[in-house]
């Protein structure tokens, strides 16, 4: 592959993307329930004659042929947020959606995955339109569900392997709030394992005064958290990471009762798979033995979430690297430590043993970087990406990661 | 006063009380809000020519007088609690009232008020009836709001000993789960002060992944719960009692972020005024210091009620044990350890600085305490006391009480 | 019994008792090593005539008969302590003494028990020689090892009871650093349960620098230490006393290695057999369930000492406090809270089953009491008691307790 | 350079290091007090006709001038360990030697700083009779007082740069447990950064029985050190690394005393300065707020020693390992992780601006490694590097570093 090779798209198609792109954010659905998002991709495919089946519910996946040559699968995730945007943009949404349990909530596209949608659409577009610059197959992954890590999960469970070519590398990205034009990727550990877990202490309750007849389910959690702190200050070698966070802690309705139980949710980051294992294990074994030392049963502990290893093949991403500073020019790629924050899509290589790499492309122009106040991060209600050179960029590092291991 | 001077309740006279307790049980109303109480209170002390007036809100004072002869008070409490009735009495409640948020809620007589203020206005009226019997001035002080704490205050604020004559002695009594027939008294300390607080502790949030972007309150509310235990366990003499509560804990609303602040409520027992002071003393310094620890701003604290001390003059109490003992029989007056539950009772003779004696009368048949499963206590939505011998022994104790120092 | 039968020591028996306390005061032998003293009480025996025998190793034990009657036992301990005393008395003691592990150290009676044991022998001489004013048998017991705990448990052991005729009582006392002339005494609990823990906690050493390869045994026992607060804080009636002190922590010889161990010592306060049974549980489940949250070993317990419940016979304790008001003056004989300070003379009684009763009698002037700076207490090396009136005091209380019983 | 103009040592010369190696090893001194070393040192330059002079009392530098050129510094640390050697050796050391507090204890090379005094004695010479191959100066830095901290300091104090010519770069090597014939170098941070603290807590002394009168420093104590686990776990960026060991816990003499006081140690691990300053204000914020928790007065911190940053300059790193690589074959250069472990090396280009790069070379041989039971470590008593090929490794990488600066 050369410089030369790679098409650029018409200012026709750039102006489609946009109209794409406002669309879905105008339209964002929640986890598992991206119906119109799947009935929109699906359409897109059909109009460039890409072939295509539903997987994991509203997962798509779209084969597009050209010949002999090797098989390359490109990953978009869906998926919007129960969150109420406050962008103020002329395309922002106004759509509502169903938790689990019935309630009803605003649904914005806050973490720009309808970014990823339009890029993704319009990078197939590109290359379906440019077949003589590429040989081999591209297959299109649109992931639902990624907030929640359900969504490459049910696409596996679903077959998605089975029924699509054999990919010899699973590439994605995701929009930031860095600069709009540059692209940061880590070799090796991409991004964090995030484990999540509820857990309920079961006390005996009785009345304030009388704490010899209670056995006190908030004192015991509150020995538990203490505790925890040992984990990740005593357990884990200093030069490995790993965060354990109580994100709630919830027990009593009244000060003058001691309540009969208290609930607490935790979440893990590590980026090693020992470690890990590690942490989770000193996690029960603490939650287990404070439980003891109250003189309380066991603990409840209910699994939340885990979202997998995300892991940047090294000799892929070095290679990669080196298309992307000859592409979009040195200045523009940065290498950087990995993420604490979690992701869904390693789990599709590693479930076939291909290696992938996951690279973070910016979205916020340098105006709002060097704003006053702190710049609207993904998930906030402010998050509205800088469409140009955002979505260009997007579209750019796709068509040459994609034509690194396809290009003629 | 001899045994033969205590004047019997007529089988009539039992019967309208029976008829009034089952009339209060069926419309119980919320603390500070007793007004139909207040009315029926009204009523009755018209139909026995007894002088009132209105004191603290929906509080009712009678003033019956009966030559010369010292002044005696005794005090009734009025209030019923937000709890769904589950007794199954053919009398039970179906009430509701609303909270000060606005909720409406179910009202029981859960704590056997009733029983205080039917008792009450019965022996009213026996006196009224043998005037020959005694001398001097009863004050009878029907208080609302007991269980926040409101009630005795507000009589108070409201002029309570300016406007009624002013008493040598306050008494009262109170209806708990033991047998029937029974009388449970304690000399010096009768029920232990309580002081209830909410605490705000002030963090700043991050993601989960990112503890070092937060000040966690989570972590730092864990750490002062743990640390308070310090307090009763090695700053009070271990012969002086104590206790600290944590009622609730609440923070965080998804394990994945750490939230900004948290909030927990405090409830602290105690019998000594001095060991109240150092242990107030002792929470303040930890909360105070632990956020400090956590490098987080000062914690809100907020008095949520302070009930007070409630002593029985130990002179005044051992000579009314003994008129319980001679007219009740030695078997049926027990002398008990102070308990840890708290009463605003205790406000009314320490603001005029005259002993007061409190006393529980026994409200559960042998049946009962003997039954499989745990007796209904107070508070409880079983709570049922046995019409009698409940009343009648409330009744008598009252009268008793009162012809102690009235008596001729 | 009436005043006029209480039989007053001579001015020479006075001055022959304070010759024999300085003699003991200047030669205090350690716990279970009292040889010296063990011969002096037997000479005085010998000389007064009284049958005796040796029980418990060092221990004595006289008996006096004098016709018909009841048994009563009168306990003094004679053990010094291993402290260098700082008085500057003239008969201050220069004696020394091997502990158990071979290290020689200085000697003093910083406990008082010199004044127990002239006092007791005194009292014998006095009702030696006024047989007259009684009838009966009153067994002196002479008792070593009080501060270890090992000397009633000693005597016990070598057939006391079943060697010496058994009493309906078993009287003792104690000088305190209260007014000389008065007498202290509580009606129930008279003084605390005490049991001493050894606590081994196993980890794993390591680097400093690598904590993830070692089990940290200082991070494991401040975790015990911290979660040791909720047995009294959480545990305990708040109307019952406990106390749980650690009163030593040691771990490590350098900052930069993680040790492999580290020991703590426990000392335990309870009134309450109940109470203890539940505190001493709960130390061993907090114990061994923090071991397990560290993943440790099980800890090693090696129990150091064990006091035994000192309870003053309310019947016996009452009548006898009669019998002090009558003959000290009401003036004198204060009602007193048991302490929380332990002794082993609650074994003697227990062990047959009968009743017994243990009182203070006050060991310094007024001026001392007023001076300024701490009033030297009980295992200070200043405690001085002032000879009199303590030790008059000492023998009119022993000769009225004893005739309250025997007396004609 | 290249490979051909790398001199080797001779026979002769390789057997001159030997002995001198183990005469080296039979005859360590503890740190500061290297007298005999350095006069060893300054016989072995006179030799070869080096000029030198002390620094920092045992301090030694040479000055190996060869034409013009660029300066080049090489540094050996020269200090035993108060440790009693156990590897059964024929010239394992008997010497001994005086703590500051005057105790007698074994000394021993138990950390291989005489491999590292035998290496460069040796290089030295080599490149003293090989002056066709560089030009240029080589500075020998003989540094005293490594395990200490003190020695780097002791030079710097005395004027080490002002009286040595000043160097480009800063060499240094230490020799490990790990394979004999490799070198082992991370890029960037190289070893740790460690502070040493000793706190005292002071508090209120009283009876075990009696903790309302104390201010309990056990308590205290263990409360700070379970508080000092959310430093590391909250307050570090999880990609970051810190360790906070506390080594030691001191406190109390007898169980049923709580002290006045108690004392601990803490050692904390750091590679990044930012990391470094925040742990360490972290550490004062907390063992401060803790004492107020408690309402005890400020304790006391002393710092015992302080271990400066080792880093390795990146760009003369990455360079230096091509060498190395060229010249031992890539198998035996092993880029690794920084260690958590402390040097003082890193102070000396530190205080100059001027870069530096250390790293390791492999002691053991094969079987050792492979051997049962754990293999012996710097600082055990077991510790006894094989003699080759790990000289002649130290020797040949110690040479190619200074040629890839000083070659032809």
């Amino acid at each position: 592959m050369t410089t030369t090779t790679v098409p650029q798209p018409s200012e026709e198609l750039t102006e489609r993307m946009h109209e794409l792109y406002r669309h879905l954010h105008a339209h964002p659905e929640l986890s598992m329930q991206e119906h119109a998002t799947a009935e929109l991709i699906e359409r897109e495919l059909d109009a460039l004659g890409v072939e295509h089946f539903r997987c994991g519910g509203t997962g798509v996946v779209g084969v597009l042929r050209n010949g002999q040559g090797p098989v390359v699968a490109f990953r978009a995730d869906t998926d919007g947020l129960p969150l109420a945007e406050d962008t103020g943009l002329d395309y922002a949404s106004t759509a509502t959606g169903r938790l689990e349990d019935g309630t009803e909530v605003p649904v914005m596209h806050g973490c720009g995955h309808d970014t990823h949608v339009a890029v993704l659409l319009t990078a197939a577009r590109l290359l379906a339109g440019a077949r003589e610059a590429w040989s081999g197959t591209l297959v299109l992954v649109f992931q639902p569900g990624e907030e929640t890590a359900a969504g490459a999960q049910a696409m596996l469970a679903d077959g998605l392997w089975e029924r699509a070519p054999r990919p010899e590398v699973v590439l994605g990205q995701h929009v930031m709030p860095q600069l709009a034009g540059t692209i940061h990727c880590s070799v090796g550990d991409a991004m964090a394992m995030a484990d999540s877990w509820r857990v309920t202490v079961h006390g005996k309750g009785a009345h304030a005064s009388q704490p010899q007849d209670a056995t006190d389910p908030i004192v015991l959690g509150a020995h538990i958290i203490t505790r925890l702190q040992t984990v990740v200050a005593r357990e884990v070698d200093p030069r490995r990471s790993a965060v354990v966070t109580v994100g709630t802690f919830h027990g009593g309705l009244k000060e003058n009762i001691i309540p009969a139980r208290a609930e607490f949710t935790l979440n893990v980051r590590t980026l090693d798979p020992e470690v890990r294992e590690h942490v989770l294990g000193a996690l029960r074994r603490i939650i287990s033995a404070e439980a003891a030392a109250s003189g309380a049963p066991e603990p409840t502990v209910e699994v939340l979430s885990t979202f997998p290893r995300n892991y940047n093949d090294p000799a892929a991403t070095t290679e990669l690297l080196e298309h992307f500073r000859r592409e979009l020019g040195e200045e523009r790629v940065v290498q950087v430590d990995p993420l604490m924050g979690s992701e869904d899509f390693g789990a599709l290589g590693a479930a076939i043993g291909v290696p992938s790499v996951f690279w973070m492309f910016g979205g916020h122009d340098a105006a709002t970087l060097a704003g006053e106040g702190p710049v609207p991060v993904n998930h906030s209600p402010f998050f509205a990406p800088a469409v140009e050179p955002t979505l260009s960029t997007g579209v750019r590092a796709a068509v040459v990661a994609i034509l690194a291991r396809l290009g003629r």
